[in-house]
């Protein structure tokens, strides 16, 4: 569980419902109608611009930004070392038996042990890559979709109430409380906009990176691997990734022990 | 007959229509002048920046929202591989009389059985793609101008309102109703831009991202059986292009039998 | 002539015109230094942005807008298919005659028969449509922002016409009046960007695309020629410009008679 | 002097001065304290978002808007042929001695004479432009700040101007007035923008793009002198630059007589 | 110190300050339930779209906006040079005792040292730069984020107001004050975005061009020890980094004595 993701939501909430009830009563801020327009028009025009599949995949992604992220480059690095080693030691074929949580690791594996080329390996994992990329792109897109209707069904309900209101304009202190519901819908709008979707397709995008950036390790250590580098030229290359204040210096000597890599 | 695009447009128009009259008579919202300036403009405007061929060529594509779609890719991924077996026993030559509904695999099909060259077929799949691209974007372009176009008259029509009435302005009790029909426009634009437009654009530019997907598919696969790839690897090269939890395992020992693929 | 975009350009000005006149005296749009803060500022800061060639050179180029498209990919492809039958029946010299329209064309034909390396004519031809779409850019870009531009003077009339009414509010009843031709500049702003700049800026770029879909059939073939390629694969080469729908099927047989090509 | 700027600016600056005189004395527009928040509100933002430095720079390169642009690609080409044939008559060595305005094109004759490698040529030649393009473009982008923060600031000081207003609204007679008052800074920031910032920015980049042009031309040229192309070939490749229309025939049997180049 | 930026900061904040003392008592803008809506719910939706880690990076590297920006390009070349000149006089091993601040430089002098090939060196600094540019990128857009926040959770605090104010409206003489209110939190979202957040991250983006000008410098000049360049020959492929005027003549004769680089 990510707290902060949490407390985020739940402080951001917070402070809009107790802005509500500071002024007066909260029954002023809620508008079934109003409601059903923004929140029913922003499904309605998505589903129209979107497949129905990528918008439910879309909503199971949405619960990651409430997930720690666990992925981490130096281990991912520490993981390319060990293989390195391991193929020094026994042979790329070794390579044929490592465990690992994560398929492009083991398909990366299962490719050079099978002794495919240089050229081949690469181009199968960058094309693996960038079909992820593509992939999550249109995860992100449905939430960016959402936050730009949200807004625009919010204020189509506010041009619908304006206009009621305006043709009826019998009693003038009927206006008051007629333009506070018609602006409600702008309102629905821009809080699902500002506080649901653009955040989660932020957060979506954020971890998209931070994988890729994974896989980028995997990639270039394969090829180093591959190419049969030095343990330290993989070292080297590999720690390009990463900060240089976050940087372990390499122990040459390290056991090799476990092939069992998480 | 895609449901959920159905479904999204009937129920986005139905939340749209039951908040019209749930505040009143819906004769307010009709104004036949105001449409003709938000509808007629925006067609005005579509003619002047895009060829009148591309319009109607736009008009025609537009059906595609409610259409299924049908492209898998896992399955123009079995295509390729039914086709790489067919090449190894039969040799190249046998792809000569390959039948497929997509045009772009039986050109591919009939430029490998003619013996042309890794680039020259490269090069002519990938212009072709690319070609594709270009003229599927410039039918989205189509919607994405309408959709800035009517806001845009929408408030043009909405401006033009308000001169009149502010011009006028004996009556202080006739404000609430011309203003009210000045606003109408900016609601024509807006719904038509956010329901109709917008969303048709952005489900073309989805489709064509999917047929593109389908199209590499068969570009990569075309390279991977011209120069003489194992069955194995070119189910690896391409099976990059789908997400691993869709991936089917690969049977070796599968027959080839049919030579019509769909 | 274009009439589709002819009959946009007048339905469109007769919408707007006739929506005036509906809802009154037409006499209240018209304001003359309106006009001129909203005419006089766009030219003005148009030309302290762009050359003074440029700003005339775009509005010549305008009116491209109304003349009709008659580049032919199509056409095209079965001219430079002609230049291969003639270089092989004839040699690569035989091009030296070539006449043509497009000096682009015959700048080709020159360069092949000169025995110009690949290289050379490929990266020079490739820095002539480069160019091109460089020198279009610059006019589309005089029309993008003028339609950035008139909108914004539009907007400072406005202010100027609110600041000078609100200071001196003396009657409350000239308040309508005086907004109404505040609002003017603003109407005149929107209306020249939507009805004019706009689509001027986007039939532009239009164009330009489809000349450099012309000039890139000719690379290519010009390419095709020179090495050689036969009659078949030209052929093949280029028809993936255009769609599917679209394409003659190849006629191998027909007579090179015409060295006269439009 | 560039004249068409010159009268742009003034014809403008008098657009908008009329405008505020034929409605009635100018003193209402003149608001110091809202001047000091547009003016010295952009000038303190942009100092905290770029260094002072460029902004000096900035200031100092903003008097290019008034200047006659002489560059001339024709002018450059014929610069190029005259070394071409220099080069040609009397080795690469002699261009060694050439003279020149432009310390670019003196700086690839030098490294021609210094028989430096091809690569080495184009690499050196090309990171300069690259160079130079990204220190103009921070130029460029200092006015693109001050163009967005202009208005904010504008926008800024309405806000502060109606907050006060509002929260003191005893008399309704003075609301007119003080709003006017209030919507000065509006009209300040976008006079800013509109007519100073964006068309400096706008100029600046647009001469950069023809500086570019024409260092394209000596790093072209310069390479194929190296490569020791015909005179007729150098005249082709670089005549590629400027637009058909005014391309100069080549006259092969003129006298490079002067070898000081303008 | 950079006091420009200090100057920038506390003289707009000035500004702010005295408009608002101006135009009578500050207590009208103090309000502390909008500026928890609108700095709470920018800091909430920010820790909901990055990760938490991310932001309090980020607001440790906004310091950076008043610190002065000692990188000097010429300086950088200066030890390129001096690392020229050792390695040519006492070998490419000598650079393994070179000392000096920067990781990126030592770690170039390790691997030249260590006789790295030069694809290794390239693309090793290479994935480094890209690496950085990738971190750096991440903590200006917490800010850009941040600036996008603040003003839609300004204009949601005011929907809120001018809901609950239209809602109870009894009192027309209550409006005033009411509205002063709701405008608050737009005030705040505003001031923040544009004094605060887009120059910081402005100048974030500034300091990592010219950080990663810095490292390209000794990219290709290690790259050019490397392949054993004449002293005269990096110097000319480094100098292209610096503008014309800023470029110190190359005084051969000089002496390597220090090998402490700075």
């Amino acid at each position: 569980m990510d707290f902060a993701s949490l407390i985020g939501f739940l402080s951001g909430l917070a402070l809009i419902i107790s802005a509500i009830f500071l002024g007066g009563s909260g029954d002023v801020f809620v508008n079934v109608p109003g409601m059903m327009i923004v929140v029913g028009g922003t499904i309605a025009a998505t589903l129209l611009t979107v497949r129905y599949k990528d918008v439910t995949t879309a909503f199971r992604a949405a619960w990651i930004v409430f997930t720690v992220d666990d992925s981490d480059p130096q281990e991912m690095i520490d993981n390319m070392l060990e293989l390195s080693k391991i193929s020094h030691r026994n042979g790329l074929l070794a390579l044929a038996n490592v465990e690992s949580n994560s398929n492009f690791l083991k398909r990366a594996c299962t490719m050079i042990s099978d002794a495919a080329s240089e050229k081949m390996v690469e181009k199968t994992l960058q094309t693996e890559i960038d079909s992820l990329y593509a992939r999550h792109f249109k995860i992100q897109d449905v939430f960016k979709k959402m936050a730009t209707y949200a807004p625009a069904f919010g204020m189509l309900g506010t041009l619908i109430g304006l206009i009621q209101m305006l043709s009826a304009l019998d009693d003038p202190s009927s206006i008051g409380p007629a333009m506070a519901v018609a602006l409600l819908t702008t309102f629905y709008g821009s809080l699902l906009s500002t506080m649901i979707f653009l955040p989660i397709a932020g957060k979506l995008k954020a971890r998209t990176l931070m994988e890729i950036t994974n896989l980028e390790i995997i990639r270039e250590g394969s090829l180093s691997i591959l190419s049969n580098d030095h343990y330290a030229n993989v070292y080297e290359r590999l720690s390009s990734y990463i900060p240089e204040a976050q940087r372990k210096p390499l122990i040459i000597g390290s056991q090799a022990s476990a092939e069992n890599i998480s």
